[in-house]
């Protein structure tokens, strides 16, 4: 099952961390800009050049001892089909280095229309006879709002590729508990209740360290949350957000990982990023500045959670 | 506000509908395909421009009649960043010819990242001091799981740029009830909570006819809640899916609307692109039969709606 790949990973690396890539061009060092503008001029084509040699050289710096990028749709989006060109060679580039790629996406549909996303960027999309890849990451986050029939189109590819989804359960953001928090009259909250449907989907997907290819999103910002999932979703592997720059440290991303340190994939995205900025450098050594900072919070982590064990 | 340019067109064009562009592959007559493929090969590229030539001839045979479409981004991103390319393509015609575009994306995120998103789909980017429109839609459809963090970001570019979005309440698929029909403590339903939100951040968006630029999807299938939901969130524009190939018929979706015969426009995907078939045409002819449907669904609902008054 997907996650058991990623968990080889994170065990081999010693490293529950993974480097969110959410590109903005402000993050983009000037050199790279100009020389992308020179080529292209100040177009979407140019700017979505510039993110990608952006993340080509973090993944260079970081390929060895980070098991996996989780790149946000919706920075490259916003830089039109060029950006989203940017994203499927961003993601290629990290799987030729060896790395297990979150698309983190969210997204949500039904029936035909799910499948459609499973199949883009999940899975591979049939043309007369070709199969063919559009963006082929190892897991997608997604929104389970919609119900099952949201969900179930993806469990054939996670099945069949050996990927996995992350569904939205508790949310990094401070207005996520408007809805989520919500008590049901069944007395679950919104949020466990959507904890529970991630155990039922994932229940014949379960890999060889006991999580199912059926993950869930839950934030470091609410570590109560955290703990109270982990022991009612014992089968449920986390990505967690909200490390670093929105306010969760290590003590509250420890919630998130059972006795073995498993269970848990902790995000960080402009930490690692903009990593210079904190250590005082220039922004021409965001690259090595990347990799320093992805050494510190794996330290921070281990440091309360212990050795990774199988 | 975004929803008085789209109702202008539906009492202009006296047609309460949505011509919904979910275009799979399946769909496109033989011989688009083979000249697609025949240019590009049987490659990402090829199948794109099948899609694009598709949807033009759909839109030049309804776009004089139909006030608005409505790609859904799953069936460009199976094909790729090319097949994002014929998304963006398909926008930039649909409105050249002056139809209103909603994209279905059912995006979600949370502050920065939302930004992202609206500056993706309804905004534009900035690079380097040039402003560049990535996809440029009219409204886009999200998902509030995450509450407000997910939404506000979302309102400045609606009132900047007189654009709208329209939040899932009630979905039209089968399983939605799993979630969204969950009664809460507070005696509301999940779907009738998400609703009450979007009364709320629709508050400073009310444009001329009394209906906000933060819209709701509630479907056809579900009659009763429509009922339901247009009393209960009466500045609410609804985007009503699950007309015809989903079940649901004129008189259900007749509930969506108020006494003018406004707050609500239908859609019909497959009903629409697969016409021919309906029609005991050949795929070749899939253009006229789509016109010749859409023409069929406006009476099929102007007769139980009656006219759309001003």
């Amino acid at each position: 099952m997907a996650f058991d790949r990623l968990i080889d990973k994170m065990i081999e690396k010693q490293n529950p961390t993974v480097a969110g890539l959410d590109p903005k061009l402000d993050y983009v060092p000037a050199s790279i800009k100009e020389a992308c503008f020179a080529q292209y001029g100040k177009t979407l084509e140019g700017a979505a050049e510039a993110l990608l040699r952006f993340n080509k050289a973090i993944i260079d710096q970081i390929y060895d001892i980070v098991p996996a990028i989780k790149p946000q749709a919706a920075y490259y989006e916003m830089y039109g089909w060029q950006g989203v060109r940017a994203l499927a060679a961003t993601i290629a580039y990290a799987q030729e280095k060896g790395m297990f790629v979150i698309t983190d996406g969210k997204r949500n549909d039904i029936g035909t229309t799910m499948e459609a996303y499973a199949a883009a960027h999940l899975g591979s999309t049939d043309v007369a006879g070709e199969q063919l890849d559009a963006f082929g990451a190892d897991a997608l986050t997604v929104n389970g709002y919609l119900g099952s029939d949201g969900i179930r189109p993806l469990m054939d590819i996670c099945r069949k590729k050996d990927k996995g989804i992350f569904v939205l359960v508790k949310t990094s953001n401070p207005s996520s508990g408007e809805l989520q928090d919500l008590l049901l009259e069944n007395g679950a909250t919104v949020y466990e209740q959507m904890g529970r449907m991630c155990e039922q989907w994932g229940e014949s997907l379960v890999g060889r360290y006991g999580y199912s290819g059926v993950g869930a999103v839950v934030g470091a910002t609410y570590p109560e949350q955290l703990k109270e999932m982990r022991e009612k979703a014992p089968h449920t592997f986390f990505l967690v957000p909200g490390y670093g720059a929105q306010g969760g440290g290590a003590q509250d991303a420890k919630n998130a990982f059972d006795s073995n340190g498993l269970g848990a994939i902790i995000n960080s995205s402009r930490g690692i990023m903009c990593a210079w900025k904190k250590q005082g450098l220039t922004e021409e050594d965001f690259a090595a500045a990347a990799r320093q900072e992805a050494l510190r919070m794996k330290a921070d982590i281990l440091s309360v959670i212990g050795e990774i064990k199988r």
